[in-house]
């Protein structure tokens, strides 16, 4: 197995893109990556995305944007897991490249959200978890992530309100953030107030549906520095499950799979959670901010929020969380996601994260599927000169 | 890079499996192919899979049959290439161990199709081509397919009757698997009475709309002999794709990417078209037979139709296809028949074919995406005893 590294990201700005189509923006973005990466030709592309069929019709983007992207008769293929799609064809190139049998590789993460009603994308969105034992009862995605915040607060003895620290550092990292689709900062006061979509989640709790695609080209790290100055050394890659439906798991408020994932990548890296300078986390909704913080050792059980509060996450703490937006503030384009969180990442272990850049030496990015079933992470560390 | 083999196969019956859900199905077949390999325990689980989320309402098969199937907090995840999609998933199986990322990984193909109406069902289907191009100015998935069998008689000067040997084979074949969905013999006269559907396309020419799952568990070659007697290794494994809508090939008779990943697999396997003793390649419909015994270097450019009168495509000809039904007798659950078709071979190569096997040493299988757009091929070999 070789070492695998980032040489090339591209992202387009996320938001609700009417006048383009999946398959312009998927395009922006690999040709951002490539540029970056100073690659011409790729030997496989692989593409996450989740909602392609149910929204636009349209399935098979592996060959689509092989051939959109001018890329050739290459190997391409479309991944998908729920919310995690984007980490998972991230998690396949790079297996593809660390096997041998790719040098070069492209990963797309794309979503188009914003064309079809909300009533058909709300419902399309339940796909993530299970259609037959809990979708087919009604609750929407939100919904059901709701259920697992009631209990957080619950179980642990803490208000709506508390959540709100998680919001508001997006809210700010997403200021500075010229792709992001929330550009403004927002108020606890505002988090206090923001209508109730599925209690106690509120459209401040809540990524937004939108459009977005991002890339990432991949080589075997040993040739990383011919195409570019600052390489960036996957570290660790780890895939795990956990029971689909909330109602299978003995304790839903452990992420079986964050937590599984995040222990592979940290032993496969040979770090823990206190190496760690910067975090991209899955806060789709706050209350997931707060279970994967537990679920990969930063908080303690029920003491995610907690970190928050005392301002940890911030850019200035402990575990700066969503330097760039996260989820809720820079967006949420499904599929498109956990290729995001890795261009973002790259951003700050190469020192291009502008006016959010951490000291940042090592990285970890960890995306969720559904309310949990799937978590993917990935630890990257900057590339020593030789 | 490791050497991969097949150590278990696993295959429910195609058909209209009105009272079992796609994860009954997908749950058969895995267990199926578990218990074949003796194997308790995998590290990864591939689902090839094209239409869950249209037809079911469900995505995310990857968690979901890793929880369904008792599979642990596995890695899993959802592979979509159209048609191609089973394919795909061996594939990415394929390349989990022999990076040596994974020991032991389950492939499964999974469809169920026959849960929604027919208008729906047809309509999903046409998310296989271009949605934007193709598919919106209404022409069903049947009828791209028919101007590619109409270009076929007018540029090659044979009549629809002429492809009439294909589905007699595939149906004389379908008779004794146990699997396939129809196993009673059609004669040529039928094939020119039956139906037509997109002219010159008659539902004799198409493969069915139906339901199964096959499964298989793959391990480094070195280790299969620890679980089955008659391990069979992947000797060549290869995917490429072409330009998605028909109209922007430039030569739509030739199937590019299918003969892109053929020639992939001859090489890397070191044989050619003249030492593969069976197969199985993607007859959805008559013309994709044709055009892909061209592609694959056993019939010259037009000649393909020829080859098949000449009976060389039957069990006892110079390279039997569709040696247990094919796509169209044994069915073609699309998501699923790349995998039926590794499953197929692997029965021929282990001996255990019944009243069809055939003295086969070396095997294709070959799927196709969409109208060519993507295409897969492996080349399988029964393992030298030690």
């Amino acid at each position: 197995m070789r070492d695998v590294s980032i040489i090339g990201i591209g992202q387009t700005k996320v938001g609700e893109h009417w006048h383009r189509s999946l398959r312009d923006l998927a395009v922006d973005a690999i040709s951002a990556a490539l540029k970056d990466a100073k690659v011409e030709r790729v030997g496989a592309l692989y593409v996450g995305n989740m909602l392609s069929g149910e929204l636009t019709a349209q399935e098979h983007l592996g060959a689509l944007l092989a051939d959109w992207a001018g890329l050739g008769s290459i190997e391409a293929v479309k991944v998908e897991a729920a919310c995690a799609s984007g980490a998972a064809a991230v998690r396949l190139g790079y297996i593809g490249v660390a096997s041998g049998i790719q040098d070069f590789v492209l990963v797309c993460g794309v979503e188009k959200m914003t064309d079809a009603d909300a009533e058909t994308t709300t419902a399309a969105w339940s796909a993530a978890v299970d259609a037959d034992y809990e979708a087919s009862h009604g609750p929407s995605f939100a919904a059901i992530n709701a259920l697992l915040m009631r209990r957080y607060m619950y179980e642990f003895g803490v208000q709506r309100q508390d959540f709100a620290p998680f919001a508001v550092n997006a809210h700010q990292n997403g200021v500075n953030n010229p792709c992001a689709m929330f550009r403004s900062p927002i108020s606890a006061e505002a988090f206090e107030k923001a209508r109730m979509i599925a209690d106690p989640i509120s459209l401040l709790d809540a990524a937004p549906i939108c459009d977005g695609a991002a890339a990432v080209v991949l080589c075997p790290s040993d040739r990383a520095r011919e195409f570019v100055g600052k390489p960036v050394r996957i570290r660790g890659s780890a895939m795990a499950t956990d029971r689909l439906a909330l109602h299978s798991r003995s304790d839903p408020l452990c992420l079986h799979a964050a937590h599984v994932s995040a222990q592979k990548a940290y032993q496969q890296a040979g770090v823990g959670p206190h190496d760690i300078n910067a975090l991209e986390l899955h806060d789709a909704f706050t209350v997931m901010a707060a279970l994967s913080l537990e679920a990969c050792g930063f908080a303690e059980r029920g003491k995610g929020v907690r970190l928050a509060q005392e301002g940890e996450i911030t850019l200035q703490g402990r575990i700066p969380i969503s330097t760039m937006g996260g989820l809720k503030a820079r967006g949420h384009p499904v599929g498109a996601t956990g290729v995001y969180q890795i261009v973002e990442l790259v951003e700050q272990l190469r020192g291009e994260a502008g006016a959010n850049q951490i000291d940042c030496r090592l990285g970890m990015a960890q995306s969720i599927g559904g309310s949990g079933a799937t978590a993917i992470t990935h630890i990257l560390e900057a590339q020593e000169e030789r």
